[in-house]
């Protein structure tokens, strides 16, 4: 029995978490659930699972016996009897939570990425010192891992080969991208997903983040890490091994699968819930360059990891606080490059990159990118 | 440094495995060669990598300083310097020297598909007795064991899928194949290689023979093993496993890959020499049913090995005939599927199988299909 918390748990990652801890009750036991602001569906979680713990913004009165609530995510993810962290929150508030759970010596199921992006190397030495495994759950590095399981990852690599859908307007004419609505932008080609990474699939930046975050999580040279259009999103990513030999890991675009993954590695247990994957109904696996003049934001997100020190917590920061305004319709499409471009441009890098330097580029990036479109 | 004998040098296996050992002269070195018949070029091999042993019908007197003639390839796999055996034979004649390969306790890289279809449980067994490593070599096999790297083979796997280029015939109507010569059959759409096994792919016996030497060498039940038409011959198979995720191997169709994946494992060697897969320039990856109107030796092939006993020996040889029969012109394309039939009817399986009984039944066999045809 695998005691787990999770954190965002009413997000889509964090339910469809909830859906494969339904699927093995003899396996999964949830004793801590977090979620942001939908009090409604934790408080309906909570009476499901029961868990001993349960954080958010505001909690009423009506917790199921049994059930703490707890203020703070470090008590909930250093509770003795937490054995894995499903760190299924968006942005780059998963940072602590991640940091506190690797401290703790403990294993971390990774859907949230922007934590890796904006400190990649502070998240992989921690989990080094600690001896705390990082276990990918985005589809692609979680592809990847597979791909690695049983190689000399160190030694045997010779190149990572990261699928891309091309999001939302893969087909669409560059001239209409301006106008694309937060609506239009949503809707996803392949993947069911929440909004933040459905608009960074959309500019591709999604991608430029899994090439960061497979930098760090398999300590892989950027001119090792490639990106290739695969619109069906059926091969998840590829490794080519440095004797020619390429593995590719596929399935449905269904997250369930790399969330089973992350939670029982090294056992693949059979889920009747999961649909399987049929290569005659497939039928054909196609892949094309990836466009720079259609994506600008992955060159862009990519440029600026390489940069190092604070500057991918303002790549990172820039980026959500200008999906979030796309999201409100307060900034069109094509400005989420242009405002995080502008943070990116001003940020004066500090001489340290620490946590507190990092949470301070964080802060700085989001004020410049809101003041840059009041001003704008 | 690895010692290695090629059995069969000069066949296609055998000239590519000596392509990879003059690629790295630091980590290979050949004490044995042996040729069924080609005596020149098997000279010119012995002058080249100068092996302690050389085994050939007709040896002259002018053997390199150093390099003793052997008679018997039993003499040579036995000897105390070798560490593994490439076996690149073509049909049954691989299975003794097979045998006493994994009676030795040596590795047997096995490019000779043969002697496991006939012998496939004396064959395991044998090799896990000694704990002897038979090591896959045919592509398909290898990408099996590939995509079974670092995973557990005997609980995670739920399915093999073995891919097929569909050979020569994949589009040819239905109504012309009797009349195919041997030049139509030979003309492989993606793979270079022997003309025995290139006469096996057309029919797709060749494929019914990678299931069984699948059945025995990853001990999966039959009905776990798929086949499914992929005309590129970039994935050279795929596994399944028990939580839906699929792993697949890919690389270009050149059998010097999965040759040096068996040398080397489990390291995993640069080799300038070999091509890398461009994704971009193969496009489109595509799968579609296997059609059992097409390929009746795939469902004979099948349906014969899993009556077990001495059938699969029969299977074996008569294919081993039909084919070399074809190859000469005295019986035509669908005559092969006839005369390994009439085999297959005719014969009165022994009540044990034990290497006597198998190359009893082999033998009966052959026998069987050349009275046949003479008889037509």
């Amino acid at each position: 029995m695998k005691n787990i918390v999770v954190l965002g748990s009413t997000g889509s990652i964090g339910r469809q978490t909830l859906d494969i801890v339904r699927a093995f009750p003899d396996e999964l036991r949830v004793v801590g659930l977090s979620a942001w602001s939908n009090r409604d569906l934790l408080m309906q979680q909570a009476k499901e699972f029961w868990p001993q713990m349960v954080c958010c913004e505001s909690l009423g009165e009506d917790l199921p016996h049994g059930c703490r609530p707890v203020h703070d995510l470090t008590e909930m993810v250093n509770d003795p009897r937490v054995d894995l962290v499903m760190l299924a929150v968006v942005g780059a508030v998963g940072l602590l939570p991640a940091l506190e759970t690797l401290r703790a010596g403990k294993a971390l199921a990774l859907a949230n990425k922007e934590p890796v992006v904006m400190a990649g190397e502070l998240l992989t030495t921690t989990a080094a010192k600690h001896h705390a495994p990082i276990l990918p759950v985005d589809s692609e590095p979680s592809a990847i891992w597979q791909c690695l399981h049983g190689e000399d990852a160190a030694k045997s690599v010779r190149r990572i080969i990261i699928t891309a859908s091309g999001g939302a307007f893969r087909n669409s004419p560059l001239s209409k991208l301006a106008a694309m609505t937060p609506e239009e932008a949503l809707k996803h080609p392949t993947w069911t997903m929440g909004k933040k990474i459905t608009i960074d699939s959309a500019t591709l930046m999604n991608k430029a983040f899994e090439v960061i975050e497979s930098h760090w999580l398999f300590n892989m040279p950027w001119d090792r890490i490639d990106a290739v259009i695969h619109p069906q999103s059926v091969i998840h990513s590829v490794v080519e091994f440095e004797d020619g030999s390429l593995k590719a890991q596929m399935g449905p675009p269904d997250m369930r699968f790399p969330i089973q993954h992350a939670l029982f590695y090294p056992r693949r247990l059979p889920n009747p819930n999961l649909q399987t994957l049929d290569l005659l109904k497939v039928g054909s696996l196609t892949f094309e360059a990836l466009d720079p003049n259609r994506y600008p934001c992955f060159t862009l997100g990519l440029e600026t990891a390489k940069k190092g020190g604070t500057y991918p917590a303002v790549l990172n920061a820039a980026n959500e606080e200008a999906v979030s305004l796309f999201l409100k319709k307060e900034i069109g499409f094509l400005d989420i490059q242009k405002f995080v471009t502008l943070a990116v441009e001003r940020h004066a890098p500090s001489k340290t990159s620490g946590l507190e330097d990092i949470l301070e580029a964080d802060a700085w990036a989001r004020r410049t990118v809101r003041q840059a479109v009041k001003g704008a």
